[in-house]
């Protein structure tokens, strides 16, 4: 197999010196057998010269990425993977990832070339131009057809890849029978230098061999240059044995700027059936190949410049007058994509309706998960009403979505490795873990498993679950769960979640100073703020069992991105009769009113019980309180201005003081004054910490009344937020 | 070398099934030869005893980890680390990082044991209790005594101690004489199974030996079981295989639960000198080791029990009725450390004295650095003035400080491979590298250097800072670079920098969406609410040069903890004569000032010159605005109240508006309405993307006119935060 060698070393120095060598030598490409080496060369040729024009035309972009990757561009849309360019949405449809973000203009042009609909060739020329509607914006972005999931943020793209191999795998193993493989599409991601270094890959690389994921295939665009210059001055690891010490195949490509066939030949080792490992396909590129500044990070991010790209016309024989030329044979040699594409639909169409034929009952269930239907009776598995003992909010979790979990086979719920302490097991939980693992403890595992012990990698875990809820809008509704503190870790991979309106549901638990003996490191103050102010993501606190309920009822309804429940790790009083699940979408309701009022108490999560219990003590001393539970800035934020105002009646000159032991940010908008938390926590017991910093029953008391005398005497300044 | 195996697989499921194995043979320690096997029994036992009452006398805490570690802390705390107990902040001393932070009563007891003052027997006892001043909180604390670095969010120790690592690296490169090691402590780390999986720890491991670090040892408690159970559940990788990928050299202990002397042996291996590679210890242990809970992951985050307790006292001969025992043998065998460390100190002492007489200027420096002292003149080496035209204020960095990053050898620079995009490149600066690495591109390396290349490794490279600044307080102030957006990926790090309250600067560049064509993943519109809320961290927004002037001044002299400056992608219009670099320190402070005015513009970085322009439009219209730059809500929040009045002017009546493109949140403390951001961006060009988002001038002018308008017909609630 030419130019294939699974023994190389992953990481020798290449760049520049390699680079000066192969552009002085006569290479020409080997092609597969279909196509003759001088027409491959032209194909390859046109790819990057049309790379190189398209950010000539306003002075901006991305060029060298790009126009390195031009063989694997072929390799991968010409020949290996499986797709309908005029049915993009085809669901058994490979799905390609590009976590090297920044190349997009890559696919991009294959998009086009391929026969892309929306691609058209206007479409492709508004790269960085003034069109806001443009398809091709600075980073693929998946509103727009033909792209699986946005990237960028580097390292991601390698984790929403296992997602979608992960859904893969689950999907084929709950419905394909055999002689009906309904599905076995393949996962396909390209990967630059630095998606290698970023932790959210190692994590998700680490995993994915693990699970044994045969049916990704990974393709590393090893030009061995990032915007410092060459890779050997921050990375001089062994990848290629980095890659096998995590359980994956690896296979080099050492002309990946000419060698087609070779490139091929890899990919297609990567779709073998029954493959038990995913491929790593080590190819070695120039970056900004062809041009003078070639195997240079220069190439990386601006322009090649006028001259440059005449230059390399001039060498290959183009006309350099010419820009964004298309010569008639590379058209035909992109012309019988669609009609290929249209024929692997066909074909799966009849499979499926044969499926249909012999497995009726399994087939509907296929169709609805299909067309991403939960089953119409999903709201009546929801208890309607609760033990009314205190109990843990993160339990009451179970307590609303145990019947859910168990039936729903939409649900897949997994952890960054606290089970014990996130109590999302249910009845007949399987763990999703290769068949043939047996681990030392614990459950033996199935592609069937709906419970994914992600390990100890929160941002893997998110950035998988975005790939898993875009494998197919609805098919798979993904559940995370970690403690709160740790979504921090998460957050890169739950903002592109939110960017891309993702329907992911993330469990925090632990979410208050609360949770007691951990200390700071684990007692978040600050991050609320963060996902109160993330657009499209919905953050809901409920504060008992009752409106944990209306919070899960909101997310499971929710299409306009992730969701976030956030609860607590200690024993909550349950506020029954006074609770309403149907408040929490509204984000924030009336939980006491009382018409002549002289303080609106807001109260949220953990610490709802004690702006009830304040108000009970003010309203001994003749102070009558209404109490308001506020689980969410957003949906709050969401209703109509006359609602928001009957819920503060801030208008009839009643001030708000919300009790929360976060830091106030965001909180000023809803609330004249506040108990808040103006530092970081301590490690104390839940017993004594709310005492530690002033939430106990009598100082909050206190606090308040103090406020209320300031307030009466009109000491405070206008729109002043008081922090008591 | 008895146990040790440098082959070994690093990986194979081990737990319970190992556990039942040595629980059931009879194995005694192999002791360094001081020693007998008995009498280490006797010490191995006794520290395990120790742990089991810590927890169970409140009902808490995490004994599995510490209990099954006790071989680790007698080689290291009894024989291979070189400290002084007495004198716990001697410079050149040992670091010890704790990874896995939740076994924290391991280090606890090891510091009570080898004689630190602070660590009393009360406050060892103390651990769980309701002790606010407990030394003994439920993750170690910088704050006491013994303590390197705040640990318990995973993974990030290994970072630590790799920022660890590079002081010494380098402080041994600038200082140390033949004849003269005055820098030559070693550094250690203790990680668990999951550090091993947390992305920012493979970031770590990976740099690491990029940067063959041979002061560097980790020491990997491999015990096989996280909280789910099994580590095999969910990570099967080759650990030592990795390990070695990435540059490390690997040794196995197979016995980590008695054979003390193969660990020591170990750990002297680690501190040769010469090395060239960090050492990785694949101590193989059993976790709740001698309980009838080892090997099992319920032993990790509950006590074990009185019964398991009291069986595994009965099994090892000891008084059952007693707690918290601690036979004399044992008293002795730990007796001699503080006095060892006394004669460690006193040697390092003299040495220096001798260096200081053979290299006085030399030794001047060495003790400047070691006080942690800037040049007094550091102030004077910003400058006056700034030239007029447009300029980026990731430019004015460089305009502010490249004379200070080049005369003051107490900055480290690095970057997270934006060296082009972030200007921070400065005259005569070398790269931190190995000397013997040759990149193919770029500048050779020293340990000398003072520039860093990170990699494409943000959370990493917030965390080695982190362990940089712990190294001596001020010895090294690190700054660190990456895109504002990229922070995101960091911020887990940058939280742990502010709870410990070191001295780290971080440089955000591209802050705005006016960094334009890279699109709403490369554009932070929500991640300030993040650092506006983070306790001891200043999140500085400056202007112009003017404010970069004064934020650079700010940071320098802030001791509270981290900075950030966020600064342009793009040109800002100098507002000479308006901005002020005192003003910066403050908060905020009027730009302009208008006796009678209408309403007050609030701006803020990127956008500062856009609310001048709006005045003076407004002004045309005969409409008086003040106008406010607003670079810090940290600093401003930190003023009196009534210099806060004095710039809001809120109780004159002056509604005050605010222009910045991100979300609201926060602003609504110090503004009535905004023009901000309730969407992530968009990838346009900078020119097109303000006004794609209402930013342009004309829109802002007819927003706030409109505002007035309403303000003045009181058509607004009482304390709402208009949107604009």
């Amino acid at each position: 197999m030419p130019g294939i060698n699974g023994a190389a070393n992953g990481s020798t120095a290449y760049g520049e010196i390699v680079a000066e060598k192969i552009i002085k030598e006569e290479h020409k490409p080997s092609a597969p057998s279909q196509i003759s080496e001088d027409d491959m060369q032209l194909v390859l040729q046109n790819f990057r010269l049309l790379i190189a024009d398209l950010c000539q035309q306003f002075g901006m972009g991305h060029p060298g990425g790009a126009i390195g990757m031009a063989a694997i561009g072929v390799a991968l849309w010409k020949y290996a993977m499986r797709y309908a360019s005029h049915q993009p949405d085809w669901f058994n449809r490979d799905r390609f990832i590009l976590s090297n973000g920044h190349t997009c203009l890559f696919q991009y042009t294959n998009l086009y070339l391929s026969g892309y609909k929306a691609m058209t060739w206007e479409q492709l020329l508004s790269y960085h131009s003034e069109r806001p509607d443009s398809l091709c914006p600075g980073h693929p972005e998946i509103e727009h057809e033909g792209i699986e999931l946005t990237t960028g943020p580097l390292g991601q793209g390698i984790a929403n890849a296992v997602g979608l191999a992960i859904a893969t795998k689950h999907l084929a193993a709950t419905f394909n029978r055999p002689g009906y493989d309904v599905v076995d599409n393949h996962t396909w991601v390209t990967v630059g230098d630095a998606c290698m270094q970023e932790g959210v890959g190692c994590e998700a690389f680490s995993y994915a061999g693990h699970l044994k994921l045969g049916n990704l295939t990974c393709i590393y665009d090893n030009n061995q240059i990032s915007c410092d210059g060459s890779v050997d001055l921050t990375n001089t690891e062994d990848v290629n044995k980095k890659m096998e010490a995590c359980g994956w195949e690896t296979i080099d490509v050492e002309d990946g700027n000419n060698d087609v066939a070779a490139i091929v030949a890899a990919l297609e080792k990567g779709r073998e059936k029954g493959r038990q490992k995913p491929l790593f396909i080590n190819v070695r590129t120039i970056i900004g190949m062809g041009s003078a500044v070639a195997g240079k990070a220069v190439s990386h991010g601006a322009p090649l410049g006028a001259d440059n790209v005449a230059t390399m016309k001039k060498a290959w024989g183009w006309d350099t007058e010419k820009t964004f030329h298309i010569p008639d044979k590379v058209k035909k040699f992109y012309a019988e994509i669609p009609q290929r594409g249209d024929q692997h639909v066909k074909k799966w169409n009849d499979l499926v309706a044969a499926y249909s034929k012999e497995h009726p009952e399994l087939a509907h269930a296929f169709k609805a998960r299909m067309a991403g239907k939960l089953p119409d009776n999903w709201q009546s598995m929801i208890p309607s009403s609760f033990p009314t003992d205190a109990t843990p909010t993160r339990k009451s979790n179970n307590l609303v979505i145990a019947k859910m979990l168990a039936e729903i086979p939409t649900f897949m719920v997994g952890t960054a490795d606290l089970t014990p302490s996130v109590n999302l097991t249910h009845s007949g939980y399987e763990v999703f873990n290769p068949p043939d693992l047996k681990p030392t403890s614990g459950a033996q595992g199935s592609y069937k498993g709906r419970y994914i012990h992600y390990g100890i990698r929160e941002h893997a875990m998110a950035a998988i679950a975005n790939g898993m809820a875009a494998y197919s809008p609805r098919t798979i509704i993904p559940i995370t769960s970690s403690f709160f503190m740790f979504y921090l870790y998460a957050a890169p991979a739950v903002r592109m979640g939110a960017l891309q309106r993702l329907k992911v549901i993330h469990v925090a638990t632990h979410d208050s100073i609360g949770a007691g003996e951990d200390g700071p490191t684990h007692q978040p103050v600050e991050l609320a703020a963060l996902y109160r102010a993330m657009p499209h993501m919905q953050y809901i606190r409920p504060g008992d069992s009752e409106e944990v309920a209306g919070a899960w009822k909101t997310m499971i309804e929710n299409e306009d991105g992730p969701s976030m429940i956030s609860v607590s790790r200690h024993a909550l009083p349950q506020l029954t009769g006074l609770t309403k699940r149907d408040g929490v979408e509204k984000g924030a309701y009336v939980l006491r009113e009382e018409k002549d009022a002289t303080v609106t108490l807001i109260s949220v999560g953990a610490e709802l019980s004690f702006a009830v219990n304040v108000a009970d003590a003010l309203a001994k001393t003749g102070l009558k309180a209404r109490v308001v539970s506020f689980p969410s800035h957003t949906l709050f934020r969401a209703q109509p201005l006359s609602y928001q105002r009957e819920v503060l009646r801030r208008n009839d000159n009643i001030p708000a003081v919300v009790i929360e032991p976060y830091v106030a940010l965001g909180w000023e908008r809803y609330a004249d004054a506040g108990i808040n938390m103006s530092s970081f926590g301590h490690s104390l017991p839940g017993k004594y910490i709310y005492k530690h910093f002033g939430f106990d029953h009598d100082t909050m008391v206190k606090k308040v009344q103090g406020f209320l005398m300031s307030w009466k005497n009109g000491d405070l300044g206008r729109g002043e937020y008081v922090e008591l």
